[in-house]
Order: structure tokens, then sequence, then C-alpha cells
């Protein structure tokens, strides 16, 4: 079993010495967990929320490049409806070549009321934008000479997107579904599946099933590796209920926090449903929580289930929490 | 004086594994040029050339903060008119915050007709797109809480961009300009003045007297380090005429090939003429060309001038020419 990162979890307070700090305090994190054993960081992509988030993921990512060596880089996810096709492949690309071909492309439509009310996106235009966004970027860097392209939303001339990739025919393509639908079909286009940290254990197998099968039926041969498991990271070092409790509270209050922020400004909209789940028993059934050896426990059941890959998303621990994980539960699973 | 890099001039032929390596090399050129005393690189933004040139700018500089420590890191330039402006904003602002604030932020209209062809980008509305662009990228940067933006190219409604430069209020903009309009225009903003290659000494002092004069007209202190002046660095290693005129016309040849990857491909138009001359006039007059003391004393002729800042552009000479120049010519500008 391999463990990354999720995130962008450690965010800042609006304001630039503050961002600088936090900054350099995600990098060391980021620097420290691959010497600790983890094999990937995949980071989220949003924009303004207001708490100082990553926005500029694939910027992050290149200078994280030239700080590891071997720690997988990704996105999770670059929201395609935001960016200009072309620009968009050259910095991955240019990331791909920095890293020595080490970035994992995650891509997706966009969620967010409020990133779709900044950037003026129509969500029903969200699904059409993102196919022909990725249809660009895959013919960008799979073509040797030059091609044009006239859709609905962009038109490019004559066009030689370079550099290109590292890895070759391009970086792997990660989804994050979670519906039967969009599972099945990114089976079906070879693309590799990220899947949420909401979900429980049993919904989660359910859906590595629906992703197993429609890659059978396609004609490939199933990889546990293409897909990647999110969790929530509560390892604790006490087994005091007490403790339990103020960490179980202390995620929900910053999930929900993260969702009000996703919302458009002064809206009241309920929670977002279909990629977000602040409830109580989402944390306590789906998070990899407890003393070491409860998460052992809780990573035998997704290991038994097939699951190769399981990305930790932490708001809070740093790396005081990873080195605990990697001394503590790692070992088990060496 | 204070010298620095002006390229991408290490372009790599289409295909990942010369790419790979030829970005490596640049990085290595880049990162020794710091260890021998020069104090910025800036690098340009091209596209579809088919020449394998650097296209993602600041996702390049990204990586180079992380393997470089005081050098300051530029873009020149950056074409605004090819950018959605909040995404740029974010992108170099998070430059900014990983590199501890050296960011050299250099903006242009475009001029290259077959960017223009391959974006889709009406040339007729480029200044328009460039003066909406970086109005939103200044706001960006410098507004504390939300706002919204309905212009004649973007809607954004209720954005905060994040996260924000580390530099206050925001990283130095720099112009490159040629015509006494647009220097003014520029001096009057408070922008800083990137100055070309091809023009002669006295062309540069007379760009330069129109900067001072408006900068001083408008109220505000002329400062020498606000003015950059680019050059074709051909330090030869020989007095032999022979070599010289080897190199020179290298350079002249190296030039027309890059105006014609700049043209619509198919088209016979002329080069293009305001931002390029690769005439032999321009490279015996303009460059910083011969054997260390002629080099000196082209340089002295620029110091005499009131030039602090000379950017250099090396389409071949690589680290070596570099660790000559540090030994042969900067000890005469210490």
């Amino acid at each position: 079993m391999r463990f990354g990162l999720f995130g962008g979890a450690h965010r800042a307070p609006t304001g630039a010495s503050g961002d600088s700090q936090t900054y350099r305090r995600f990098i060391d994190y980021v620097a420290e967990a691959e010497q600790l054993g983890f094999t990937s960081v995949f980071l989220v992509e949003h924009h303004f929320t207001g708490s100082g988030q990553i926005s500029a993921s694939l910027t992050l990512l290149s200078y994280l490049a030239a700080m590891t060596s071997t720690l997988r880089l990704g996105t999770a996810v670059t929201v395609l409806p935001w960016h200009n096709p072309v620009l968009l492949a050259e910095q991955a690309a240019t990331v791909d070549l920095l890293s020595g071909g080490r970035l994992e492309f995650g891509v997706g439509r966009g969620y967010r009321p409020n990133e779709f009310h900044g950037f003026n996106v129509d969500p029903a235009e969200a699904a059409d934008r993102y196919a022909e966004c990725l249809d660009i970027l895959l013919r960008s860097w799979t073509t040797d000479g030059r091609f044009s392209h006239e859709g609905k939303f962009w038109t490019f001339r004559d066009v030689v997107v370079e550099p290109k990739p590292a890895q070759s025919p391009h970086p792997p393509i990660w989804v994050a579904a979670g519906s039967e639908g969009s599972i099945r079909a990114a089976a079906a286009s070879g693309y590799r599946l990220l899947l949420d940290q909401f979900a429980t254990p049993d919904q989660t197998f359910e859906r590595i099933d629906w992703y197993r099968g429609a890659t059978t039926a396609a004609g490939r041969v199933f990889d546990p590796r293409a897909v990647a498991v999110t969790r929530g990271l509560l390892l604790l070092e006490s087994n005091d209920p007490a403790v339990r409790e103020a960490e179980v509270n202390r995620r929900i209050t910053a999930l929900g926090k993260i969702n009000q922020s996703s919302q458009v400004p002064g809206s009241s909209a309920p929670p977002t449903g279909s990629f977000f789940n602040d409830s109580r028993l989402s944390t306590e059934e789906a998070a990899i929580l407890g003393p070491p050896d409860e998460c052992v426990e809780r990573l035998k059941v997704l290991e038994a289930a097939g699951v190769q890959t399981v990305l930790f998303n932490d708001l809070w621990g740093g790396a005081d929490r990873l080195r605990r994980f990697a001394r503590d539960v790692m070992p088990a699973f060496a």
C-alpha cells in the first residue's frame, strides 16, 4: 500500500507575510513527507474563498518538483472550465518536464458555486467546457505537428504546443468521480480514478467495482494503481475519548467552513452535496481515525478490498502527524 | 553596474528527451549565473514556434525560485492578451511568494503574428486586451476584499484573488517599449522600462531620456534601476577577425530563424519590425561584442550614459561564456 498527501490543507490567512510563511511550511511538510516514505502529493485548485487557498496548483507543483526527487506531483483537480486549454497544456507539460515525468494530472468540471460565479461561467456549460478542454489538452500533448481546433468555446489555428511532456504519450489523467456513470466513463476512456474522502468504505468498494468492471469491459487490464482513495487523516496520540471527540469535531467544523467558503458570497445556499460531506457519520466512518492500531485496522479494510493508494487530507496535523504515521502505522504496510 | 540574463535562449528541439535535457541545461545555466554574480534572469514567453521554446514562463520561474536564492526572477514579457487575468494574477503572486518577493513582472501586448493567429486574437484588440488585463492584475494584487469587474473582454464577480504577492503593493511592472509614446506612458504609470537588444547605444540613450523626462514630469524621482537594457552577448575568446565574423553571422542567422518562426505558418511576411532587428548593423553596433577589453569598453559607454542594468541574450554561449564574462569583464564593474 502506498500513501500520499491530498490538499492544500495548510491554508493561509490573507496577507503577504502570513501567506509566505504558510506556503513555506507547506513546502517543508511536503518535502519531509517524501523523506518519510510518502509517494505522492495531490494539490487542490480553488479560487476566491478568502482563506488564502492554493489557487495556482501547477505553479506550486513546479516549485515542489525542485524540492523533491521521487514524489509524484498531482493536481486534484485542475478545473478545466477555468483554463485556456493551450496555456494549461504548456504549463502541465513544463511541470512534467521539470520534474522528470512526475506529473499526475487530475481534471474536473468544477463544482463550487462561488467559482462559477466568480469566473462568470454558466454551470450548465461546465460539462461541455470540460470535454472541449480535455480534448485540446490531449491533442496538444500528442500531436507532433501543427493542428487547428474550432470548437464551441475555443479556436486555435495552426498551433504546435510545446514543450511536450516528459511522459509518453502524456501524464496520467485522473478523474475525480463518484457517480456510476462518471466512473464507468472514466474507465472507458482509460483515465485513472480519484475517489473522495467522504464516502464510506462500502461505497468506495462499490465504486471501484464499477471502475474495474468498465475497464475490463473496455478490453483493458485493471491496474489497482489506477485508483487512489482519499481519506481524512486523524491519527491520534491518545486513547482518550475526549481527544477523539475533539478531533472529530474540529474536522467537522473545518469542513463546514470550507463548504461555506465555496458558496457564492452572501448566499445562504445549502451545503454542496456531491463532492462534499461534513456529516459526523462521514468522518467517523470514512476517515483514518484513532490511535495507531485502529488506523492500521481501517487501512487494512481498504487494502483487503484491493485499494493500493491512499491519499491523506489532514487539515491541521502537519509534519508531526506524518512522522507519527510513518513510525506507528506505515510499518504495518511495508 | 548589474548584469542579468534575458532569454529562453536555450531552446530545445521538439521531443520529450531532447526538451528535458535542454530544460535541465538551462536551469543549471541560470543557477550557475547566480553563483557567478549575475543578479537577474528575465524569461521570454513565446508560443507555437515549433522550436520547443519556453512557453510557460511563470511555471519555469517557480522552479528556478527553488533553485536560486537571490536572483531576481523576471518575465520579459508575459503577453497579457493570451491570459485570463485572474489566473495570471494568482500564478504571478504564487511565484512571488515562493521566491520570497523576487518576481519582476514584465508585460506586453504581443507582437508576433503567429501568436495572434494561433490564439485567434485580433491584433487590433491587443492594446485594449492588454490594458484591461493589466488593470485586473493590479486590482487583484492590491484589493483586500472582494471586487467585481465587467469589461470589454472579461467579467469577474465578487472575487478575492489569493494568494497575495509577497512584494507590496505588488511585483514591479516592467514594460518593453521603444516608441516615445509608449515609453512616456510607462514612466507616467510608474512602470519600469525594458529596452531591447537591437537599438544602438544612441537610440537607447534617447529612450532613457524620454523615460527620465516623463518620470520627472510626473513628479517622481528617476531611479536608474528602473531601466534595464537588453544586449546580445558575443564575448569572444579570440582576437581573430574570422572568429568574430563567424559569431556575428551565427547570431544574424539565429535571429533570422527566430523571426521566421514568429510568422504565421506558411506566410512569407516580411520580418517584424518594431521589436526585432536582425541586421548586421544592429548586431555590430548594439551587441556586447568582442574580446574582453572591447566588451568592457562597450559596457562603459552604456554605464557612462547612466545604464545600471544590462540583461544579456546569448543564444548559444552557455555557462562557459558566462564564466569567461565573470572572470574577464565583470571585475571592471565591481
